[in-house]
């Protein structure tokens, strides 16, 4: 049989030990199967892999049709938003305990390919969000984000104040710790943590969480993501934006953050039988009957 | 200027004292104007009312092409549920507080009033939801929700155990009071007050937000209101289902609650200017900045 | 070695499978160390036990100097209850997952046991709830409570409304599914799957946690033990009042329930090097450092 | 009638607006009824004022024997850790919004301050935090604090992990944005913001908050103020810790803030009639009765 696949990226996480050994037979798993392997620049230097091709997140992202990540969530959330505009969809393996979207371990992962590259698997598709930062009417700094925008204060700072306009829409001022604007990906990670709810990944929404709120009935609100979310600085100090775990720091009373969804998605593929739900189970320690 | 309605339905909140007079002030304004006024034959024989005549909600709901109700949100509720099937759209006036969907203060509905019925008023369109709840292969209830279906336990009860499936799909057993699933509508409602977020009315889903969960992991969910929700009694004892205020007791072991979203939307009219977020920070007490 | 008690009182929770073989397996095992053992009247009805004497609880509560409980949490907590005013210490023994306050495993009772009756425990002392209601200036109903008391609306019902007093100080008007007031051994059961904090058995304090209160801003609070807690129903129906799991239904308006400090405590005896810490972390799954 | 103070020390929210006019008024109201009155130094600065002495705090909390506070719950805070160690005690004058100490509005403190300084007052004690950084067996910094002392992330920086002892006995590691530890005066502050209950303030306890916790399960809890806490850094970037306002940054892995109740409490002076739990009606809105 034909592999639904020609060219196949390899990333891992590069401070994860003995992960060359591992990179190293998934590699020769996809050679194997005549599937072209190139690695990730920076994973093979890291590893010091010189068996395959080695080339920058750009153009494995135009030249290959599948990318495969060894490593936890957060690797594959790195991934995932540079190969977003190129629509290379994304497997993830996971060395240590599996995560919400790394949901095969390291130790199946053959059982778990063979089948996948042969078009056997769940596609799935996450929004993104993308966000611009206007100061004085210029933007100073745009990039993606696939859990979530965050707006904070110092570690050293009292309370910030946030405008919060939805489309042509004031919202609310919001004098918080900081304000997270969640896809339905993130809302299962920092989100969560600050009190947010989970979103399922087909709802068309984000959802703001407030962090630590002066008024006690700023309650998390899920939104529609076709309208743009805007987050005006009236005060505080030391505010910071961060994009997943990307940080723009020192923003000044009167910037704007302008967030909206991204023309580009990301796609996950998982092994046949996977469950959203099984996922969240396993994760949040849910109760699944006949204790 | 001919008005854009025709025939106006009144109802009114049976129980609220001097309700009579500000009935017959509307009435007499719509009749004014040359538009038909008919009273919902209840509200008629609580207060008195014979000027105009009197018919039963189905009848209403035939021939008229506006329902006018005065009272609070749940008078509101009532009144859109019957109405939903004939898609007859609601102006909410109310005569204490405002609500969260009665925005029309009695002392002013004359100028709020006038230019909406020329057509100068924004509608809104919110989701319903519709539930079965099934027992040995058959439905024994069937009822429309605008706010919320929830499941609990009675009162000198301990904890429900409740197998929650959305389609096919197994998402979790859950041990608690109880569980409601809340549209956008409610989930400013109950679902509010037991943790759960606030919904946008554009976003496409339902919450799901559990009653004092025994696990501590069991948060709010939002899901797509496309998918039928399952909720299957599995253990427990004296409970029951609520259709936003309409009570089936005496749910069995095995009896299974379906919930879908309805085919019947309901439809507000609110005057120009009317904003969801300001309706959400003055209900709310949400700062607006300058403090 | 002469061991410090002399006469142990034996109760399993009835309905538990197996529990006439581990009883036994108990009574053979206090007996063989020449401490004299009864079993508990109803415990010895469900098992068919007749090797020792079976007395009722008050009898048991007057002759023995501890008490050996069988079961879960549930069990211990209903039999701390009747052996409060004995001053009987008490050791929980579980048949499955350990729970906070049943800490040694059924496998593993003998080698618990051995030096507890020798003297080397940990004994901890726990505060205990006492309450009356009043109607129309007569006490109808009085009793203990070791976890919570709880004023709570029937399944059909909605909302009740409740004013707090403590001592002569009017707290709040509560509008809510209900209130409960935990003490610092209930504050990790049905108070904290309502939103409370955990209190460590030290504090000499309640919690008052509001079930799904209308208003978001009516959180928990933490009052002081020495005062009298004064719920007065308000408004509702199908109101109760429960004490630990024992209900008192049909509250009235105007009905009083008053709550104070028992003068009796209830002592459970632990192993040495039990750790109330470690209970948590184990019961509530905490991490504990290089995960 | 002799007044029961002596000399009193005035202090000022130095930015207020009109602050010197209103503490020239009340500093002719005290010395009119023959009480001594020294400003403090900063606050004289400040405002030019120079009909009365200025004096540093040190001395003032030697020589006085009241302090009046002119501004919010912020400067309340800040003076009463300065006046604690010389058991000062304190009146609280707000010129804006009433806050949860200070509750005499500027434009009654002739009334307000009447009676009280001839002793008809509540008086009213507070617990205080005092904390120490230990690095490498050396204290590094040392402070005291009203309401909380807080370790926290910083900005541009993910998760800490803080392993939490009480006394000898190892709590938990907590993966967080941070922890709140506060007192019965700081749970209605930031730590209620974070989702901590309310302490009252005879509870001879703190509350430990997590702030946006990894795990679901790391809730509130209170523990008691008789034991030490130490909060070990154990991973993280940019870490700081705060005592009520005051920073110390740049925390290392392996530092230690040990934290213990301070041997000096802070005493504030209210009006009779004056009630802890009007004050958490009025702030918080709780609902009253008979809406």
């Amino acid at each position: 049989m034909v592999s639904r696949f020609r060219h196949v990226a390899l990333v891992g996480k590069y401070q994860a030990q003995g992960i060359g050994g591992v990179l190293l037979d998934i590699a020769h798993f996809f050679d194997r199967r005549g599937i072209e392997v190139s690695l990730d620049a920076d994973t093979a230097l890291a590893t010091g892999i010189t068996d395959f091709p080695a080339l920058k997140p750009a153009q494995l992202g135009e030249r290959c049709d599948l990318a495969v990540v060894v490593g936890g969530d957060g690797t594959m959330l790195g991934t995932a938003r540079q190969f977003a505009v190129h629509g290379v969809p994304l497997i993830g393996i996971n060395q240590g305990r599996l995560g919400f979207i790394t949901d095969i371990s390291v130790n199946q992962f053959a059982q778990a390919l063979e089948p996948m590259i042969d078009g056997d698997f769940v596609e799935e598709r996450r929004t993104m969000l993308e966000g611009k930062v206007w100061r004085d009417g210029r933007s100073i700094f745009e990039s993606f984000a696939v859990n979530d925008i965050v707006v904070s204060r110092g570690g050293t700072a009292s309370m910030v104040e946030l405008k919060i306009d939805i489309g042509d829409e004031f919202v609310a001022n919001l004098r918080a710790d900081g304000l997270i604007l969640g896809s339905p990906t993130g809302s299962t990670a920092y989100a969560l943590s600050a009190g947010g709810p989970i979103l399922h990944p087909s709802i068309a929404g984000w959802v703001l969480v407030p962090i630590a709120p002066h008024d006690l009935s700023n309650r998390p609100i899920v939104l529609p993501d076709s309208v743009d979310t805007v987050i005006e600085i009236v005060a505080g100090r030391e505010i910071s934006v961060n994009f997943d775990m990307q940080t723009l720091a020192s923003l000044l009373h009167g910037d704007r953050v302008v967030i909206r969804r991204s023309p580009h998605g990301v796609r996950f593929l998982h092994p046949l039988g996977w469950s959203y739900y099984a996922t969240l189970r396993r994760k949040l320690h849910w109760h699944s009957g006949t204790s």
